[in-house]
């Protein structure tokens, strides 16, 4: 299990979902089921159980479901089913970011399509994509008050369509070099964000909120975490450790804030030779420290430490929007700064 | 406009269905539109209105969706909610599959990723697959009971879900030589009657069908249907018009039903030709005249052809089994032939 646990969540309440997961997961004889148990870190690529602590999975999705409900006042438990679904979202959809953005290495083991192929890996994310909404079917057993169902299945696949109008700009955004530091951050808040901000409003749902605009404005919260937290591993990837998972968007040449900024802010050398660097077809992962010096003299840096604190800032006026406030809006600052970890991206 | 319109139905029912689906896939800003608008045939490359007649579009599984309701004894009309859904997350899965198959053309144009690239493409798919579900939504306004609306929405899943399985199927037997038919026959009612089944299901439910031994036995049919239809595929593509969209599995190896009885019946002689065509990394286009003839002369295509007559009884079998019969199995029957178009296909 992973090391991260949210504020209102104990041990116990991580264990009770995973073991959920994998009975769902399980419950059903798919021959997809074993590229989607090795996604999820259960099995290595034979199937066998993988060693314990081979692969670190934090739910973190599934984990802000349920403490968002928490900090609404309803039990963790009470999440556990929307909590299911925007866990298995989310994994569906790092199966296809990495056949799109070409990943081999995901939390330190070969990503599925570079173990099983592209093509048995986009059809694996969609059948996973396809498992997270039934996950979520079990609220449709008539326990739940109709508009509750209603609200969730639409936090669920409104998540999932706006996800994929951020991962679309990133796409687009990959071989341009002029972009603003605006635009990045709406494809960030788009792609990071919005499974996050339907963690989020999922777990708002299951406490029982229904009041559009309250959902609306919690759903903005989690999306703003969303980017700041893309943010913070845009500084990690330039300035951390050097691995090869936290740079894989580097090599790719997908946007980074650090970078976007001191293209924008630059002078014109320092334009010329990040422009030259961004030329070739993948970035050399011997040059990173050399982009990483040419941002942090332009500025980039600085503006991506500034940004995250911003962004935190407007999460936090998202919740007072949205009338969460006191130990409400405490317990939720409390799940951006752990998403966020800037203390740790920043070493 | 297409040229097939399915027993019960009129012109003005495609129409509607098609405002409806215009309506709704442009009823968001998308900046994935575009790629959905392409690929249900509105629009060019460059977004611009696609010439009248261009693309061929025959809207197949709403109009089975639409028919099946209509058989019931509830209009067409009021199956239009339902039939939307099920035609996007058609057109979403062929996205997808046209990336895994490598396909450069479909309805004579260029595929989706072939002309944005397969990230783009594997993207636009999960967001055509999000919409498919949203659409869905409408039937949660509250009009329709409880349980129909739950049944719906496990129907479109769970055809999805169903059709990965088969597609998951296509692509590890791809480069297998040997293979059984009823391999080949329970892959093809997966990969190709999933969604068919899914239609009918859905069809049957807007009708106010709620037991759930009819919905199976009537998704039971959609499936036959689905594989008579791939075998009758199969058939076209080494004995019918030669093109690129009806030969590109035979290209990519796909298997086929005509070539894998072959293997399974022919002599050593014959299986040895046949494997060495096949030990291609793609198969020649210029050999499939080579290829057919050896499937035909083991009987290949004799056992296609029966093979087809086969599934459709059985797909009758099993409108009785569900309590179809007269004039509901009749129009039923008469969907099950135009979806086949057996004649056509041997044209």
């Amino acid at each position: 299990m992973g090391e991260v646990l949210l504020p209102g969540l104990t041990q116990d309440h991580v264990e009770q979902l995973e073991d959920r997961l994998r009975t769902f997961l399980g419950s059903r004889e798919l021959p997809l089921y074993r590229m989607m148990a090795y996604q999820m870190g259960w099995v290595d690529q034979n199937g066998e159980p993988a060693m314990a602590g081979e692969v670190r999975h934090e739910r973190l999705h599934a984990q802000l479901a349920m403490s968002t409900a928490s900090a609404l006042g309803a039990s963790p438990e009470s999440a556990i089913d929307f909590a299911l679904s925007i866990e298995l979202a989310h994994h569906a959809s790092l199966v296809h970011e990495d056949v799109e953005d070409g990943n081999t290495d995901r939390a330190g083991r070969p990503t599925v399509w570079w173990t099983w192929g592209p093509a048995q890996a986009i059809n694996a994310g969609d059948g996973m994509q396809a498992m997270a909404r039934l996950s979520l079917f079990a609220i449709l057993d008539g326990s739940q008050p109709r508009e509750r169902v209603s609200a969730a299945l639409e936090a669920l696949d409104d998540a999932v369509l706006s996800r994929c109008e951020g991962e679309y700009l990133d796409i687009a955004y990959q071989e341009r070099l002029t972009l603003s530091t605006e635009q990045y951050l709406e494809m960030a808040a788009g792609r990071t964000g919005s499974l996050l901000g339907g963690a989020t409003m999922l777990g708002a749902v299951a406490a029982g909120v229904v009041d559009k605009s309250v959902l609306h404005a919690i759903r903005e919260f989690g999306r703003k975490i969303g980017a700041a937290r893309q943010v913070g591993l845009d500084i990690e990837s330039l300035w951390g450790e050097r691995d090869v998972s936290s740079q894989g968007r580097l090599i790719s040449k997908k946007k980074n804030l650090a970078i976007v900024y001191a293209i924008e802010h630059g002078d014109a050398t320092l334009r010329r030779k990040l422009g030259e660097l961004y030329m070739q077809r993948v970035l050399d992962p011997g040059m990173i420290g050399e982009v990483a010096a040419l941002a942090d003299s332009a500025g980039g840096r600085d503006f991506c430490l500034k940004s995250v604190t911003g962004l935190i800032d407007e999460a936090q006026r998202a919740l007072s929007a949205g009338g969460f406030e006191g130990n409400q809006q405490a317990q939720l600052m409390g799940c951006a700064a752990a998403l966020v970890e800037v203390g740790r991206n920043l070493g």
